[in-house]
């Protein structure tokens, strides 16, 4: 404890320099790191190497894939460096600002957050994506990852605060948690007033145990239990695009589509040639599904409610949009809702109505994404309503400072 | 706890309706509440007055006059609401947008948040003037006021749900916790799923209850330590003005300054003069300080980290900017920090350097509030950095929604 409480301190004080830093020496941070991850490629497939030998086999497959660095990966780990370095600086952005009628000007300019920490499961590519969205938008990265990449970690850090010293930004500006247990994550999430803001990559149990432990505020990734809806007035050629490449294009991601809605007076035409369309998914419907659609089982309302990741669809047939607004009010999870509608008066009556990060009219539910939708970079994707909602990308990493300039003014 | 669950449902459903509801209806029920609470307002002092009569004798006699309602009491209550409805709607606002290369429009809108919970103390005040800044901005007003102004915020609710009724909007808009127990309160701070935020209204120890309780997002209310440094250059009429206004024009607030910081060049010149002027203030000064005024005292390391709230001021001579700053970085809460300068550089260089929700140059501590700086309304002073920092308007009581719009788009 006193180890992190230490290294904790000497995060928050390099947090004042780095506010201080221009977007000049930020962006020679993550070119240089950029080069330094090409030019010691081979050191940080080594550290790979040797926690592949001590943790590989404990893992599954997938894990496995996910742990694994290569020369390729740390190709592509520069060049995501190199990609956000072209960013424009988020910082010192006049958000709004007015002069007051006794003379006072008012201003609202964007500033870090000061320290962001990140905690994250695997992927040692995190590492440097993480810190190169810190570092660009003036925050330290306190990062905490999982015991089997440790090693890797380690030696991607040590190269980033390498380069860090080289550009004269302090050293501390990026940190990795060196205790990996439970217990050394749970006292990371409560070290407040040193973290101003923490963000989970990883997955539900992740999720769950900073619910359960963090002191220090949070942006949480939620679930995606995403929706289509085929209104009566849809194009149904569009609707079978959208709904296959909603559900099939990958099928493992948050922003995939779950279940298909579809009006009443449409359900006959559309579903069989969904079902056509979609041979590989599984189908679990609600009766009248079942009974245009052969294969189709029964849908329970549990499976309404569960965000599949699978080839797994589940299908309802409604009599009206606000029958399909009800069901996703009560089984949405708030990410990214879609309807496909060539009314102007449904289209605007949904994106009003439902309750989401994102709402989407004519549009597969796979492009909420950062990327997708020009943030350039994307640190997550939260399904909360303070502070950031939908994509994040670097602006999120940010807060306002009001900046009041008077000339002696006092109040009466 | 059934019964909270029951009323947690009612006000979430309710939230829908509202989202959905016109300015001119919300302006409706403002305007309609400020009437109502002028025709009204016997039925109200008599349900106070009851309040009084059995909680009075053993509240302090502050505590008993903020609980205490007035017929001009409640006419600024019913003012408020009015000046609340004059101001511009914070919803329908496109924060921004633009258009994808593959021909996806994508702008965020400004929406409400949902279920907004206030959880207050005594005034009674706060029951009309939480409820008008919600249903203004869309949300839900879920309140949770004391024990013992509970038969006067019945009353005042009571009045509310009927004129939501009245302009159409559904009566759960407005909705207040039966059971005033502790216990209540801290099951109300885990409504998760209920309450899209949840705002205090009081002192440290509901701020720290709700440290320990709330599971829900909450936006917190900080302590105000706040520092007027001195600078070299400072015009030291002005700064005299600055002092005295920032601690004496109303002591007891957050934004009133606590300490004191002079460069050592001008303290001597300073300081006599701060002395004279400030006549009622107890000074805690450091060795330097108290060699120039005979009647400071000695300043503790605790005294410098003290809100004092009173007529006492912590004073220290520095011998450089930076040296303040440390200092300011050692003992601010966040809040709103303050230069005396006339040196563009060293405004500058402090501006930059202070991490808090507000910085003045040449202008009272005592500025930084909502209604000061021409929010129109206040709902509290966040010294938190995530979603609001500072004071919050309407529209800090909003979210934004993604839309995405397209014709036939999907992810390749």
């Amino acid at each position: 404890m006193a180890d992190l409480l230490e290294q904790a301190k000497a995060v928050k004080t390099a947090s004042r320099a780095l506010a201080m830093a221009s977007a000049a020496v930020r962006d020679a941070f993550l070119l240089g790191a950029a080069s330094a991850l090409e030019a010691h490629g081979a050191q940080i497939l080594a550290a790979n190497a040797e926690d592949l030998a001590q943790h590989g086999a404990s893992l599954t497959d997938a894990a496995r894939d996910r742990l694994t660095l290569t020369q390729a990966r740390v190709q592509s780990m520069a060049s995501g460096l190199r990609q956000v370095a072209a960013l424009p600086d988020p910082l010192g952005e006049v958000v709004d600002g007015w002069r007051r009628p006794n003379g006072l000007d008012v201003r609202r300019v964007r500033v870090p957050l000061g320290v962001v920490g990140i905690i994250y499961e695997n992927r040692p590519n995190v590492t440097s994506d993480a810190a190169g969205l810190c570092i660009k938008s003036g925050n330290c990265a306190y990062l905490r990852g999982s015991s089997t990449a440790q090693g890797t970690n380690a030696a991607i850090v040590s190269l980033l605060r390498r380069v860090a010293v080289e550009v004269g930004l302090p050293e501390a500006c990026v940190a990795l948690v060196e205790d990996t247990s439970h217990e050394a994550a749970a006292r990371f999430m409560g070290l407040s007033g040193y973290l101003d803001c923490l963000i989970p990559r990883g997955g539900p149990a992740l999720i769950a145990s900073m619910r359960e432990h963090a002191t220090v505020p949070t942006i949480l990734d939620g679930d995606g239990n995403c929706h289509l809806y085929v209104c009566e007035n849809a194009n149904l050629a569009m609707a079978l695009d959208l709904i296959e490449n909603g559900k099939t294009q990958r099928p493992g991601v948050c922003n995939a589509t779950e279940t298909l809605l579809v009006h009443s007076s449409r359900a006959e035409a559309f579903l069989s040639g969904m079902a056509e369309r979609l041979k590989g998914v599984e189908l679990r419907g609600c009766p009248r599904t079942c009974a245009i659609i052969e294969r189709a089982i029964p849908a329970s309302d549990e499976d309404y409610a569960t965000e599949f990741g699978a080839l797994i669809l589940s299908v309802k047939v409604v009599d009206s949009i606000d029958e399909a607004i009800d069901h996703i009010a009560a089984y949405s999870t708030g990410h990214s809702e879609a309807i496909c509608t060539d009314s102007v008066h449904f289209a605007n009556y949904f994106v009003r109505s439902v309750d989401a990060a994102a709402v989407l009219v004519n549009a597969s539910t796979r492009f909420v994404d950062g990327e997708q939708l020009g943030l350039g970079a994307e640190i997550g994707i939260s399904t909360q309503k303070l502070h950031a909602r939908g994509p994040m990308g670097l602006r999120e990493l940010t807060t306002a400072k009001w900046i009041i300039t008077g000339q002696g003014q006092v109040r009466t």
